[in-house]
């Protein structure tokens, strides 16, 4: 491993890259036999008056973080902005708030979490408000105002402008693909490195994976951009082995993720209602509330479960939940059963661990499906099977 | 319903049964269309000299738990003396302990829960005697010692004679079939009664569900005995929709179980090594240790998963688990997976939900699974693929 180096050029007709030693500024060319691209993502930052202050930070690595970190310890800010309503937002608002700090998000869409289920995201907001969080709504940014200092002192947005300390922009991630693209190798439609199931690219000798390259998702049997970490550890494994000679395979993925926001977990897998209506489905849902364990157990906490289903076939399309307790570990079963295809009704049968501290003798998954299955005949008109 | 009635007889040529008012010692005829047996089991008791002293209990309802409370509440016995190693012997001696009684736990076997792999039961060993519990093996029960009131005041084994304050039997259950069998019911080789996938019994409308009868085991594709609450949930479901006319099936079980010993968690789903091997499987299986969540989140906790697979194909038979954190939720995903009869290397390739707060990025049942299919090619002499 090389610090202090950064690859400049791809040069796949040499098969060599040319490498810039950072340090003494000098361009080396290095010689290859295969080559593999994982230069990840950077944060998206916008581009509006200001927006390059001193105190306007964005969240990637964890220099990001000791950088966000240190910031609030020397200068102890009292006001944050988080632009943007995604997964890196929610999860600041923990951190800021455990600094005591006014945390105001601001957001494009009506709700936290904006690609989730309706449900889910009200569920979201509620956790924000009961822990201090202003979320504000429909703000599109227009300028920050900076002092004499280089730091941003407010945020003006359509509606108004609100006095900040800190600025976390928090508005997505752009797959780092300039170099390759510069090579020849192809991007896909969504702008990030095409690949195939052997991690490979166009070019021939040259691998790619994480958040620099799309992924396939086998639920809308297409290939899409999901830089997620997970992700990114499986592709580069196969990357890895296929350019030693091994002949790996990574297949794709189902669309897990989950998250924490205060005390609420949330996740998901699959697709939701309207990725699954843009792919074509047939989509039904069924969304039911049931607590984590046995309603007498210290501790048991009511979760919110959404089943996205082909109103046909009560084949498991996604599953998105919400909860205090016990939902993230619990969506892994629901990511098997979209796997595997898997009927509504299927899954109401499955046979599942019960003991009183973890679930109810039925299993929230299971209420959940049988509630499915019974909608999907309702609707058929036909009696209960 | 009725209560403080008893069934004494039923008569499947004339389509009734005998029932007992216990109040008013009369019998009564009472004519049905159909019918469902859901006796239920009964704690088995060992006939040994003393065995009906009055501080001896069993724990299979509410009834025995309350009797249980009250005793310890009346008596505050000092010394307690459970027989048995399985789940309701593991539960209780926390409840036991909470009420810093000198717990005794004497054991046949060489291991508690001497149906779990042997990995497991070692990891339960060790958290019932961290937790100040006695377990003591291979003691055959001869007499307890009773004295004046008609209470136990001591315990003899073939091995030596305890003082004990209270005893719990917790030896297991026996299917309430006397009746059913007595009316020409037949019954399983378990002992239990035979049913099928309609919840059917051998005679016209009589059905049956729960701890009185059969399930059947879809790894095994074996009838068996599993009285568990869950299972009799679903068993009653369908015995009622089909006595009701109507035309509901209940597949069966892959043998999904929970308990939770002290802090430790402990779930299996699927067939163990010995019992796979009995029916014929060429079993493998693989042990590994892995953190329940990122390494740096507070709370993680390493947990112990053993996969048990099938050496030729890697389908996975059965799955283990005992830690402190994550285990008993994780579990069903393995259930899935054993359902739908997938092997290990398609174990190792699903799209789980990662998050530092609930798992690394690559969760402890896909490490299992990976490790689970390199043990495969190894052996096979091929290379890593």
């Amino acid at each position: 491993m090389k610090t202090g180096h950064r690859v400049t050029k791809i040069d796949p007709k040499q098969k060599r890259i040319e490498v810039l030693n950072l340090s003494q500024s000098e361009v080396q060319l290095i010689p290859y036999d295969k080559l593999i691209i994982t230069t990840g993502a950077r944060s998206r930052r916008l581009n509006i008056p200001g927006s390059d202050s001193k105190n306007i930070f964005t969240l990637k690595d964890l220099q990001d973080g000791v950088r966000i970190k240190n910031y609030i310890d020397e200068k102890r800010p009292k006001q944050v902005a988080i632009l943007g309503g995604g997964f890196i937002a929610l999860e600041m608002c923990e951190a800021f708030r455990l600094r005591n700090m006014e945390t105001f998000v601001f957001c494009r869409r009506d709700l936290p979490a904006g690609n989730l289920e309706s449900e889910i995201s009200e569920r979201i907001l509620k956790e924000l408000q009961v822990n201090g969080t202003h979320f504000l709504t429909h703000h599109e940014p227009i300028a920050f105002k900076v002092n004499s200092h280089g730091e941003t002192i407010s945020f003006e947005t359509n509606k108004a402008e609100y006095p900040v300390d800190m600025v976390l922009m928090a508005n997505g991630v752009i797959p780092n693909v300039e170099i390759a693209k510069e090579a020849g190798v192809e991007l896909g439609k969504a702008g990030a490195i095409r690949t195939d199931k052997t991690q490979s690219t166009n070019l021939a000798d040259i691998y790619t994976g994480g958040d620099c390259c799309e992924v396939f998702n086998l639920i809308s049997q297409d290939w899409v951009y999901t830089p997620l970490g997970d992700i990114a550890n499986k592709q580069g494994r196969v990357a890895g082995e296929n350019a030693a000679g091994g002949e790996a395979t990574f297949s794709g993925v189902v669309g897990s993720a989950a998250f924490k926001v205060f005390e609420l977990e949330v996740a998901f897998t699959g697709l939701g209602t309207k990725t699954a209506l843009k792919y074509g489905f047939n989509v039904d849902s069924q969304v039911i509330e049931a607590e984590s364990k046995v309603g007498y157990m210290p501790g048991s906490k009511r979760m919110l479960i959404k089943l996205i289903f082909d109103r046909q076939s009560g084949r498991l399309l996604g599953a998105q939940m919400a909860g205090k307790e016990g939902v993230a570990r619990r969506i892994n079963a629901l990511a098997v059963a979209v796997h595997q295809k898997m009927s509504v009704d299927e899954i109401a049968r499955l046979d599942f661990a019960y003991a009183p501290p973890f679930s109810a003798p039925f299993d929230p998954i299971l209420i959940a499906a049988e509630q499915a299955g019974k909608k999907i005949r309702n609707q058929k008109g036909g009696i209960l099977k």
